[in-house]
């Protein structure tokens, strides 16, 4: 017999999977579950339970938080990547860090083929087909969704003539949550014009009153909120989570290109993602050069996108992670934020590091480092070229 | 009797220049104030007033706003230029557009030496010596405050001792103010913990109750606020800021590389600038191809930083201008925004250039445009490279 | 009967594809060839009657020289653009121009469909199906080598069967010409580590005596050789090759990146196209300013690839063009070349726009526009932040 | 008695300061002379005697040969760097290396001062002024030729008159020798239009058969040639400059834009650092990925300008040095070069890490990877965006 291994989230699209790899197509199915940081040991085992009443040969739940976090999300938080200047990344890059801990998995089994549930329209299919053919080429990709263009009636239809009860309902929005942030899709995404009702984004805003907080960074990580400080950079993420989630921040809509060329619209919330990524971008500011500045946001912006477009694999990607971790040697420093309803404000850091140093200069006060016959020179060199450039072409006009 | 044009603003260090340079100096002295929309009619005659007073030769005003409109800002929000993501070049851009003008009037005087009020410590100094320098070469530029190394008391003394009277007390903040934003320095800007009081800002927030605005665009620039038309662009960048600037919207503290070389911090509120460029690059998001946004960001960063140097002469620029209004074509459209106390939210937009457009593809449904199968083919061979990649390394581990 | 537009060269390929589509698929067959350059009027002519012999119910030569440099030749010399700092892009921009012909030339015919000779293995097969779904949508695309995956023997056998006489001998060398340049590909070319040898390359060498030539550049355009003025730039390109080709110049060997993935190596000779590229290059770094020619070659190396990619309908790619034809209005001037057996020397040029003029400074000699004391001060400023940087490290060292 | 430590190259410009700070300024002067190849071991002994001659209190010869390759050259390998697409940086590479070691041995004797001859119209003033600002901040820089503005008669003048004997003739071209490439100024480089005559390089042409040679690279660096390997890359690189400059290779007159703004012409003649770059060049395109060459390329460009610049310091090249090192650990292999007389031809490469393995595909033969059908799919998928903008257009269009 055949095994198969299905990534698994025990919704209709997956359950179908299971059924119809097992009954119509005669697969061993070992379902699995990559957690990054979206569901919580209830949701988890509730899931199993599920799986195993479907038929499925065996189950797996891989806790990926930290593996997720060293592979992808540090590098997202080193390069601020914010995609098209707005969102984190949140489903993106989870994706990736499934796809490879399920292409792990099937290696460790042997499998046959592995299966996903995508949809022929979007950017998982993509994301999935390629680390697959990569990580484990040979191993036949299995996608029923896709190929048998099926609508959810239709998936309905089957599963009840299966016998299977579960909840069809469809919610109103549809959402995905993980520990970088959680996209919210409705009807609002589907046209270009409206913003998202408030009771789109699933979490309550319950504070109103204005809470400063202070982010500790070491080389770049989050090591610290105010006087806490954790084992690994994940569990402060998610405390800061459970501190800025309940002032509605980092919503926002994102307007974006999918790997397949139509656009795409997405709202998501992220408040601790984006608090991060602008705290740590603030510090930044006072620790590197002009130009580390500079390249960081180049070579970022790529990075953000070709993982969007599911391509972490590629090589190219260790050389930018090795361009920006070599980059984050003097990001240690604490930076104080305000969280108010539905935003947040950066207030200020302290940093060893920071070149903002009174000792050699002050922004608008003279000092020992230089004077101003220096600028009055350095200007003069400075603008030297252009202003040849302007005194030739007054000449050949004066010939002309 | 030597000429010498001075740019002149009434405040203290410019006030010493008249002095200075008349009659210590024995120039002929030639104030000019280039207004670029951070002055009323009030203010820019009583400026007059005291230059006369102080003992100027001629006094001039240049209306430069059209034309600072024209040869910068409307770059600025083809490009979406926020410096460091966060500061709409207030300062910096403005600065060149009145080095420009008084460039201009010294050409057209026939002026022997030109003057400015800059100390050595700024970025200013350098956008006016290189101007000048590119401008009007062999025109002496005289800079009294820079070479005297003077300090304020002395200043005031100098002044004083001239029987000059004026309001000597130093305000709490430096404010300047202009059509694409208003700077504000003070203590807490001069070390890196702090955010700026509330009442630093010189706009007094007087709006609470969300309020929702349509801005319009024609190829990149705003043409219209709600229903109301207007002639320029300008007028409507003012009109918006009338009703944006009550919520206290668009309020930051830039922290930068100077021209000099040291970091610098500046506060700043500019309502309209902000609410502009994010709901111009919200729209571009949905008329523009992958790659225009991509090549666009990197150009526009690069000129925003070189315009902050100082180097708006150097062709290269007219170059990016020229790609950049080359992309606005399409840029045409409504964008809704809601403007909430200290923040804003764009909600969505329309345009006959959308490409968000259901006709051809819904992001997340199947259409008749491709297959699953044409997506499973696009993900074989955009994976291709990195596929072999990996193959070739294993296969260079297992021979090894 | 439906109407098929076939791009047809007279090879196998295609005469395979004439017969296929016309006796057994029953299309009403119209074969169409694009001169690029690649053709004498007798080999056209002899194509035509081929055509008619194989039974296409019409064939039309489209004259596309002039198209071909004006839509993309001249972009490629603003650019300088050598793919991998080799590779002049001969057979890739020529295709789209051969691709963007055809589809103008159906959509004036109204065919139901267009066909194209390409296998599954290639580039071009790429290029003319993004080419088609881009400009004629709806139009079918038949691709009968691809899809019957044909082997040479077995299209040879087919036409064979259907009486059609031809010489049927594989060449040696699978030569392409055009002129933007003469791909070569072989045995050498399949393997990695083997140059072409002589007999490979379709000129032959004959000039052994260095010759100089003078280049004369107007507005980044070739408007003149030597003493000779041409009407339009394809006839100075044309001339220029008949003078340098027999010297053997402008061969190499260009490995690359497909657009499927894998690694191709090409042959190429293309005289002019190189002589060209570094003439007009050499011209550049003496009137354009530094951030100019940086950007250029940051846009162009993109613009290269793009077009390599068959991308260039993308709009990005006129807002490129538009960057680059806004750098070439100073670009004017004359070029000396000396050119010797395989290679060729840039001797220097002349330009009224030449920045390089001793009136405003002469490198290693001083003048009067700056001091050394300017320098001095330059080089204090100009290292500031680097110097604070160092300070700020062995600060936090000394105090760690 | 305050130390200076002075560079010292024995020419009329460093002899003529010996005297001048030691006699006429009361100086201790320790002169010293840094090598980075330049020099035969007979010559530095000749310099060492002139020095004391002159009159320094100590004279130190401080070996940089490795430590130049260590910390400059093999950055510049790796990124195939030649300025300008020409120029492989052989002067302001070895001045950077010289400058660092200058401002170690102060620092090491705790100079009060340190020393240089630059004059004020050079890129070689900042570079010293540069880094011993950075690098021993508060030592005093003295630059005596800068700051007298002396001629070169008055300096002979000026040593004639304290007895100094030495060769005061000009030498007809100025010349530069370093291990990577050695410098040619003249007549002919002051003006834009000539090449340098074949007397002005200083090698003298030997050979004319042509010459087939093997280059090894290891992880990007050279480790062999033929069938010698070496201890150290320098070893390797000095080898192959005594193989190929014999044919008079890797001439060529580098135009550029120096630091001060003006445009500089300089000759040179480079051959082992040519064939290298373009040898490794070649084994990269067979081992690196799309992407990696592409951003190589582009930090590679800037990295040469920065470094050109005087910029080492800036620990952004830090991090850019860690991005290209993390690109080289595929680039191991051997490249075939054949040389000519003034010129090589790169033949082919082999590597284990070749990415153009016949096993996962051929360019232009089909293969078991991939279907025609999927790059059909590929094809739609790649070009949809585009696609659905070109409608769009036609839509607004067809509408308007």
């Amino acid at each position: 017999m055949k095994k198969v291994v299905l990534g698994f989230s025990g919704g209709l699209d997956t359950s179908f999977c299971v059924k119809y790899l097992s009954e119509d197509k005669g697969y061993e199915v070992h379902s699995v579950i990559v957690d990054t940081g979206g569901f919580s040991a209830e949701e988890l085992q509730e899931i199993e339970k599920r799986a195993y009443a479907l038929g499925v040969k065996s189950h797996k739940t891989v806790d990926a938080l930290r593996s997720y976090y060293d592979s992808v999300i540090r590098y997202l938080i080193f390069g601020n990547v914010l995609k098209n200047n707005t969102y984190p990344l949140s489903v993106s890059a989870e994706r990736m860090s499934q796809a490879m801990a399920i292409a792990r998995y099937a290696k460790e089994l042997g499998a046959d083929a592995v299966a996903h549930g995508s949809t022929g329209a979007g950017n998982d299919q993509v994301r999935f087909d390629m680390i697959f053919n990569i990580m484990i080429p040979g191993v036949e990709i299995i996608t029923p969704i896709r190929d048998l263009k099926l609508s959810r009636e239709e998936e309905i239809a089957y599963l009840k003539s299966k016998q299977v009860e579960m909840n069809f309902d469809k919610a109103l929005y549809s959402v995905n949550k993980g520990i970088w942030g959680t996209s919210v899709g409705g009807k609002e995404t589907l046209t270009s014009d409206k913003f998202l009702p408030e009771e789109a984004f699933p979490t309550q805003t319950a504070k109103t009153a204005p809470e400063e907080v202070t982010l500790h960074f070491r080389k770049g990580e989050l090591s610290g909120i105010n006087e806490k400080t954790f084992e690994h950079p994940v569990e402060a993420i998610q405390y800061l989570q459970s501190i800025a989630a309940p002032f509605g921040i980092g919503r926002d809509i994102h307007v974006g290109d999918t790997i397949i060329g139509i656009k795409g619209r997405v709202g998501f919330e992220a408040a601790a993602p984006l608090v991060i990524i602008k705290a740590h971008h603030a510090l930044e500011k006072h620790v590197l050069t002009k130009w580390q500045l500079m390249w960081k946001d180049q070579l970022a912006q790529f990075y953000g996108n070709w993982l969007h477009e599911g391509q972490i694999l590629d090589p190219v990607m260790r050389d930018i992670e090795a361009f920006l971790e070599n980059t984050q040697q003097q990001v240690s420093g604490e930076v104080s934020v305000t969280l108010f309803p539905y935003r947040f404000q950066v207030n200020g850091i302290r940093s060893p590091y920071d070149l903002m140093n009174s000792e050699f200069g002050k922004y608008g006060e003279m000092n020992n480092g230089w004077t101003g016959e220096d600028v009055r020179g350095f200007s003069k060199i400075f603008g030297n070229q252009v202003m040849i450039w302007h005194r030739v072409q007054e000449k050949v006009k004066g010939e002309g």
